[in-house]
């Protein structure tokens, strides 16, 4: 059987990378800076398990085994509003409302569906989450990379886009503002609120990812574009799968309420609703534990391990290797210099088990970040991070030392 | 801000019945016979809070916790799979291949994504379930309702549909053959065969949605469309959600290679990979405990809630009210005669805390069905099924004699 698939879909090739993702991790010898994985140590079992437990020994069982509401349950949507409110300022009960997501990837697939025709356009990071890009493109729309500007996007290129979108074909601004991916660096205040004006000035929506938003290890937290969003115009994202656990699959959107209702009614025909249990787990340890106290309790875990990789880095040739230095998150974002053969330099790695996630993977056009590449530090353990910088380190040297050789010989 | 949405979702509007679904149900006297729930003493809570307890005290919890695979977790795949090869034959190792999405809802959401361009056509049984309406309609695509023909959909129309199809544009054909949604019915087995064999000689891919195929509760089963697809034409669609618990949102496909690729790849961007704790709770079912007995049982459960209900409909004088008695599954349709007023039948339910899912809400084109209505037999308990089926012969004597009333005044 020939099958005739949609066009829509045809951009999408299998991606060994993700597929073998849990194989290579898996390995025995691997040191793995390639995934977005929190580590064993961050799940908190025991409160969990001790939810788990109570919910299974409830008199009605159908509070988290039966259908619920596309929007969510009511038990993880008021603690989570509140907390949205209160630390981040980024929900308004007066003028935004909230919903349940599967995973805040779902967040952006509903949020294209709902606002891109075919052929519509959605401007985006030129180093961003892939995920964020096959959304767009799986709806027929077309992601258009501006490019970065040292630690963030050009805020400029984001005017003069809309400014010559005569067709009015851009629907969204696609943005990680806060610790993004891959960079992990986060937009300076005053860029957001140019970036907020823009969008105020051309009627376009802006998505705010902030899945990441919580691990502040540096610093002091910069205000989220939605804090400061007075005509219903951002649709701010968020996860669980960072501060709790990724096969929770639970995200959340908050934005006006308008845009709520049509993601509602998108969401219905996805997958009706997100699984309950995992919903009243994330509720539980909001209302009946110190919330804040977990959160904190990943910055101080993940601190270390995030200095332990500048440390590593520290002792590379900056003749070799560049990197913005980010204040929080998941990753950091690598520069070869000029003289380093990236080719070689990934071979090395491969041959010596150190798993890295290329530039262009992590890009919307897949090419023209060769000399990237993005590191993890949350997964890896300290020892693992300082083995494996070393061997980043002795890569350098081979990738730039061989290629010269090549030039010579 | 006037949002500028994308045209597909124009044709969403909130649904009422399903935003205060939860809420009606909660009601303390309503009868419920509208949705398709399972009752609270459909689950096997003890199996599965021992499993959960064990899955807390594994010294690795990545295994339900961690980013897992998009096509699904090994360990429920692999029981899954022999079981709808021994059980169902409706997956061949050779040819085909299974993955995990979240609830059968999302299996028909990725192949509409996968197969429909804007403005190609879904055949579907006029009535039918509007989940799978909707996510046709949300990719632009068009839902063109066949008519019924007593238990099931009418083949020959299926037929001339495809042979007028100059263009090339019916993409799939959308079926639930066993134990319909709303009917309750099964398509006989030679309308099966001459589905197939229509579908073989026009190249079109059938989606053959099979969520209430285990309860079976009288005579003997009957072989699915899947069980004689020698081409690769037809997806096998199942779910947890009614032979475990709705909110587990773990539903599954079955289909060729090439298929399962193309869904694997559309699911990536939709929502990563479904939860693994449910993926776990489900292997573990079907691993360490007789699933078989567990399916036993909930026949056992069901078969008498539906005897109950043939019961009551057997007490109705049938110049009132026709249904064609199925032989399983959640639900049965029943159509009031020409002179019982629909909508005073449906007042008198109301004002008596009966509720019921009106005909046209499970349709295609939400219109035409107003005689009929939608009873599900699984939720409400035996009491509640006596006491609900007497009101509705109240509702009947009611509506046929009070419309007369109205017609001599």
């Amino acid at each position: 059987m020939n099958y005739k698939f949609a066009n829509r879909l045809s951009f999408l090739q299998p991606n060994p990378l993700r597929e073998n993702a849990r194989k290579n991790m898996m390995h025995p010898e691997v040191i793995s800076f390639a995934f977005g994985f929190p580590p064993e140590e961050a799940f908190p079992i025991e409160k969990m398990a001790k939810i788990s437990k109570a919910l299974y020994e409830l008199p009605d069982h159908e509070v988290f085994l039966q259908y619920g509401d596309t929007k969510g349950h009511p038990m993880l949507l008021e603690p989570l509003a509140k907390r949205l409110e209160t630390v981040y300022d980024v929900y308004d009960e007066q003028s935004d409302d909230l919903m349940i997501v599967s995973g805040s990837t779902q967040g952006m697939d509903l949020t294209v569906k709902a606002f891109c025709n075919e052929g519509d356009i959605v401007l985006m990071e030129a180093q961003t989450f892939s995920g964020a890009v096959n959304a767009v493109l799986s709806y027929g729309a077309i992601a258009k990379p501006i490019e970065m500007k040292g630690e963030t996007i050009d805020v400029e290129q984001v005017e003069s886009a809309l400014a010559n979108d005569t067709e009015g074909k851009i629907k969204l601004i696609y943005l990680i503002p806060t610790f993004q991916n891959p960079l992990g660096t986060s937009m300076p205040l005053e860029d957001r609120h140019a970036i907020y004006e823009i969008a105020k000035k051309y009627g376009v929506v802006i998505y705010e990812d902030d899945p990441y938003g919580d691990l502040l290890y540096e610093g002091e937290p910069i205000p989220r574009i939605k804090s400061f969003d007075t005509e219903g115009l951002v649709i701010y994202s968020g996860s669980f799968s960072k501060i709790l656990a990724p096969s929770t699959r639970l995200g959340f959107i908050a934005a006006s309420k308008p845009i709520i209702e049509k993601l509602i009614l998108g969401k219905q025909s996805v997958d009706s609703h997100t699984n309950q249990y995992w919903q009243l787990i994330a509720a539980k340890l909001m209302t009946d534990y110190d919330f804040e106290a977990h959160i904190d309790s990943l910055r101080a875990l993940y601190r270390e391990k995030f200095e332990a990789m500048i440390e590593g880095l520290e002792k590379i040739n900056p003749e070799l290797l560049t990197y913005i230095r980010p204040t929080g998150g998941y990753f950091l974002c690598a520069k070869l210099a000029d003289d380093v053969c990236s080719v070689k330099f990934n071979d090395y790695l491969i041959d010596h088990h150190v798993a890295i996630i290329p530039g262009n993977v992590m890009s919307v056009e897949k090419k023209g970040f060769e000399k990237y590449f993005r590191l993890n530090f949350t997964k890896p353990s300290i020892e693992e991070i300082e083995t494996g910088m070393a061997i980043i380190n002795d890569a350098l040297k081979f990738a730039v030392k061989s290629s010269n050789k090549t030039i010579a010989s």
